[in-house]
């Protein structure tokens, strides 16, 4: 699959009311497509990527010339099949993979967004879908899929648009950010600020990049993304090209190249700024908030038939806040699916092939479809 | 208790030879004392401090004008109880609490050691402390007592001096570092590097401090010290002085203002250098990896009587690690207790007054010295 840059400007008549009372006009969502839409235009699969993910889900990634990063799961047979699928995913608003974000102009001055980007939560990103979904002319999403962040999305879709969306599996997920979740942003945040280069977010202007920075709280992520058992089977104490430790703080270990390797290449792709604005959204996801009553209210009523699934070794979204949406919605007699998934993987679990995950997702996809009439 | 400044010169005649192939000559080892040694000098417990504790475990810290990092532990009538035993407890090999690490003077060159130190090891910290005991005329232990890297060192003393140690009790710790707690310390460590400030490591005479890398890396350590329960139950979401979030990057959440608070009160106590030599002491520390046939061999006919000590929410070093010590040691015979204790609290329970580890301690302590004749 070839992903040419598709790039939709919204919000030209009527601007996205963000949840800080501040607008966006005229902002920039790209987005990519898989498959081809049906005549019923009832064959509409939403993806929503996670932190650091983008638009390219399967095929080459024309920045980094690597695989889309979901392309196990979604293509010709694939659990999401787009020879049955037409398969959209956009570029979170905040992102910087082509839809506005601070590393974007502001329309408006014609110079650099940088921190005058206006912080923005997981709803309003749901909401710039929801505009993308209104000028694509489509009505209805079969189903809307995602992990990680992606799946804070997949959870406020089915909140705030029940009427558009027939399904949701939400993956590797939470409905609000813990103590310990909103810490390692933190962490992560307070490493790019520090870094002299960061310039107070206007590393562009100065053309810097807070290189280093945003390496450490890349490499911090890492760490959170594995299971402790994962670490272990994959590296353990294996030294890194040598026979001894050398007594120095130069790399000894395989688990440091590692990690700086993924500070490193996380650099060249993705922006410091995004990276702030994104976990910030994500911090503030506190879905039961939205409601008096949380989550019960929220998804009472609803038609949306859901399939939660968590991973056992996933320690940044652990099962039981998994369980706990599927208690609400039980509790309020929705359509709930729940699957946990037993892995060592960690939290990343779901983005690669995990036998048992491929076919829950395949299952409950074709089953839907089915039900919905999709040919 | 008052705490006056102790200091010894070590290594006059007999260098300390150290892992890495080479000596320290005349180096300083600043120590702490409290209770009496009575007659028979069989009333002895020496305290191993963790990564970034002190010689002052009890009384007034005269640098941080706070009470010693154990004082809810060692005292008159407190579990390891002043009023019985004489207890001893050194600033670490490489600390910077006045013993000899890299903010020190190099007696030879008359400049900062800086990054010249040499890359020191657990068991070089320990053979230090036994050159302070020798020093001392004191030739038995009744006890070697450490939480976290505090447990490396007492399990390294029984590995290494088992006639001068009747009873161990390694707390919160483990046998060797895994490959997630090398990660975490290698992601403090580029945080260090990484600031500008720390002038590869020779920011005294620079006359600068990398206080936001040192600070980034202590916010970090600390997320880890802290059972992801308790992190919920202090803080969970509750905002800073503030009724709804600010949309901005400043401190929102509760969580965010506490660990920048621990970030910031750290650069004042400790230095940037010690923190990096330390963690890569840790990092090294793999004691089966010290003898062929592992623990088994090295605790074989061991005289040494342990109480080893977990809990259930130390994610650090989780009780798998000390189930392991203790399958080892039992596996040949040895005189091993072990209490695994239910704590939301983490690795820092052990610093913090848990009934059942203050209970354990205590009669376990006793019921040595009372074998041992002690009076």
């Amino acid at each position: 699959m070839k992903n040419s840059i598709k790039t939709i400007i919204l919000g030209k008549k009527i601007p996205l009311f963000l949840d800080s009372g501040k607008q966006l006009k005229n902002f920039k969502i790209a987005y990519q497509t898989y498959g081809k839409l049906n005549k019923n235009k009832n064959n509409v699969i939403l993806i929503c990527h996670a932190l650091s993910g983008d638009q390219f889900t399967a095929g080459i990634n024309p920045f980094t010339k690597k695989p889309g990063w979901w392309s196990k799961a979604i293509g010709p047979n694939l659990p999401i099949d787009t020879n049955r699928f037409f398969v959209i995913c956009s570029n979170i608003l905040g992102g910087c993979s082509g839809s506005t974000g601070p590393k974007e102009l502001n329309p408006a001055t014609k110079k650099f967004f940088n921190m005058s980007f206006p912080v923005i939560t997981i709803r309003d990103m749901v909401k710039a879908q929801k505009m993308l979904i209104d000028e694509l002319g489509i009505k209805q999403l079969l189903s809307v899929i995602g992990g990680s962040a992606g799946g804070f999305q997949a959870l406020q879709w089915a909140a705030t648009y029940p009427e558009n969306v027939i399904s949701a599996i939400p993956i590797a997920t939470s409905f609000r950010h813990s103590a310990q979740n909103i810490a390692f942003h933190e962490v992560g945040r307070q490493a790019i600020m520090s870094d002299p280069d960061w310039c107070n977010g206007n590393y562009i202007d100065k053309k810097k990049t807070p290189k280093k920075g945003l390496s450490v709280a890349r490499m911090l992520a890492h760490i959170t993304y594995l299971s402790e058992e994962a670490f272990q089977r994959k590296f353990g104490r294996n030294l890194q090209n040598k026979l001894s430790v050398a007594y120095g703080f130069k790399t000894d270990f395989q688990v440091e190249s590692y990690l700086k390797h993924q500070g490193q290449t996380f650099v060249n792709r993705f922006d410091a700024n995004s990276y702030l604005y994104i976990t910030r959204a994500m911090d503030y996801f506190d879905l039961p908030n939205q409601k008096k009553g949380g989550l019960k209210n929220i998804y009472k009523n609803t038609p949306v038939k859901f399939c939660v699934i968590s991973f056992t070794s996933d320690w940044v979204y652990p099962t039981k806040y998994s369980k706990e949406i599927v208690d609400s919605l039980n509790a309020v007699g929705a359509n709930v699916s729940f699957v946990e998934i037993q892995t060592d993987k960690g939290h990343d679990a779901f983005l690669l092939d995990e036998k048992e995950f491929n076919e829950t997702v395949r299952g409950f996809l074709n089953s839907t479809a089915n039900i919905m009439g999709v040919n």
